[in-house]
């Protein structure tokens, strides 16, 4: 790996506002130029893996960086020489592309139908998924507003604000714990999710307080995410590696204070209205035959 | 009301990060101050009217600032002449500041009660009630660790860290949105309150979505206040007019960006375990005979 391969990777690892689905197109350049990096077969076949690993490691919580290191990986153990493993390692990386940016527009489309015309929505955090599905729905001449908060410490909600904004779209912004405010002058609530398995949907640290405010006020919760961000009960848990440092919470806490900083949580199923996928609308009991397919290469175990 | 009495209203009016007992106390000054002023008993009772009105306008969710207000005006209609005004008023300043000592300390005794040695605490925002509470326990040698968040937009849950943690306790603070994370670390809540009457309980935009969590968790909930925090049914919803600036929560919004700021919300009694006040533990239809008993000067009105 060359110095501005490294520095890919390490934007990935240390961008805290961008989703899970939007970081693994960025992956899938740094894949593609690793393979055109040298000619030696093995050294190219370890890089991957050494990618795969550290992409893995640098944001556990995000399924998708997972699964495209993956499938990246079974590829590459059929090739047997460096021709076989451009052709098979690039088609496998343009499948997982496309799949991605199908299921978006599965995801967008059934998202459409679950926005009252003239609603006020309520979007946490920062999914691309959830953008596309409200962008989609916008170009389609449907008309609503958008409330997020600023999700602390990252703010990644008013990344979205400014998105959903220069799209046109009105957005009324406010901190994240007068969601009790604002959600009661909401019709419906979307979030985007980093990895689900049987145990539920992990996505950003707030999602659990929105998920039992929806559900106190019957408002119904959908989360939205493709098949790709699906691992193993095993892998979910792996989320609760990532506690960043205090700092970003703090930058000056006295002495004696512990700043806790950590990135995600698990929502249950039953909290959820329902799981928006490529596949359709699915619930908890759903999730067991498409987390039974997930099959991790070794170098992740 | 000369311009250092104006100074000191705008400094309470502009606080966002002190508790309502806290700024009571502070108001009781300017009405001393006044009295001294001048020697025209006209002029000065006027003055005292218009420092009353003003205080309580200025925030107007604040109950001890209403109810300072309303004894010493109450106080002012019973004299005839400069001296009686002073002397009268003077005396209901004297019994208000000591009513508010009193309250603290009887409430401090019983909170002292709720909190298990050995056990973690969650205290949200800025109550100058809850910190007189957790620092007698200390200094009864009772040990415990404190779990604060920010508080945000003000950011008064840091002001509690430093208190807290300058008086030698340990402390855990996070991001608000992360209350969901380490609620379930903690054997007890409490909150301040800024006014009570029938609807519920008025305090700190985050109390709502605290109270709901605590409510899911099965974590008892203790609000704390004297009852110098009880108004009238109708006044409890002037907390709604306090709409501060957006820009205190977002200073470069995007155009089409609406931000909201709203300061207090209203918790519902049953979702809290208790109101500890300095008359005992009182539950929700027990407020009645106190909300009842609430006089309001016609300044008010």
């Amino acid at each position: 790996m060359d110095v501005s391969q490294e520095l890919m990777m390490s934007e990935i690892a240390n961008d805290l506002t961008s989703g899970a689905a939007e970081l693994a197109l960025r992956s899938i350049n740094i894949f593609r130029n690793e393979l055109a990096a040298s000619e030696d077969f093995v050294l190219v076949r370890e890089s991957l893996q050494s990618i795969a690993q550290k992409l893995f490691k640098s944001q556990p919580a995000m399924a998708p960086l997972f699964n495209l290191g993956n499938v990246v990986l079974f590829a590459a153990d059929k090739a047997n020489n460096i021709e076989q493993l451009r052709t098979l390692v690039d088609e496998a990386l343009t499948g997982f592309e496309s799949r991605l940016c199908d299921s978006a527009a599965k995801i967008a489309d059934t998202a459409y139908e679950l926005i009252p015309p003239g609603a006020m929505v309520f979007a946490y955090s920062f999914s691309s998924t959830v953008v596309s599905a409200l962008l989609n729905a916008r170009s389609k001449k449907k008309f609503f507003r958008v409330v997020c908060t600023e999700s602390r410490p990252s703010e990644e909600g008013r990344k979205l604000a400014n998105m959903l904004d220069s799209a046109g779209l009105e957005v009324v912004h406010t901190f994240d714990s007068a969601m009790g405010l604002v959600l009661p002058t909401c019709s419906v609530a979307f979030m985007g999710v980093d990895c689900v398995a049987r145990p539920g949907i992990v996505n950003k640290v707030g999602s659990w307080l929105l998920a039992l405010a929806c559900r106190e006020l019957n408002i119904p919760l959908y989360a939205l995410a493709g098949t790709e961000k699906f691992v193993t009960d095993d892998l979910l848990f792996s989320f609760e590696d990532h506690e960043r440092p205090g700092s970003e919470v703090w930058s000056d806490p006295p002495a004696g204070t512990k700043v806790l900083n950590r990135q995600f949580e698990l929502i249950p199923f039953p909290w959820i209205s329902g799981l928006v996928t490529e596949q359709g609308i699915l619930k908890g009991e759903q999730i067991e035959a498409y987390v039974d397919e997930v099959e991790v290469h070794r170098v992740f175990e």
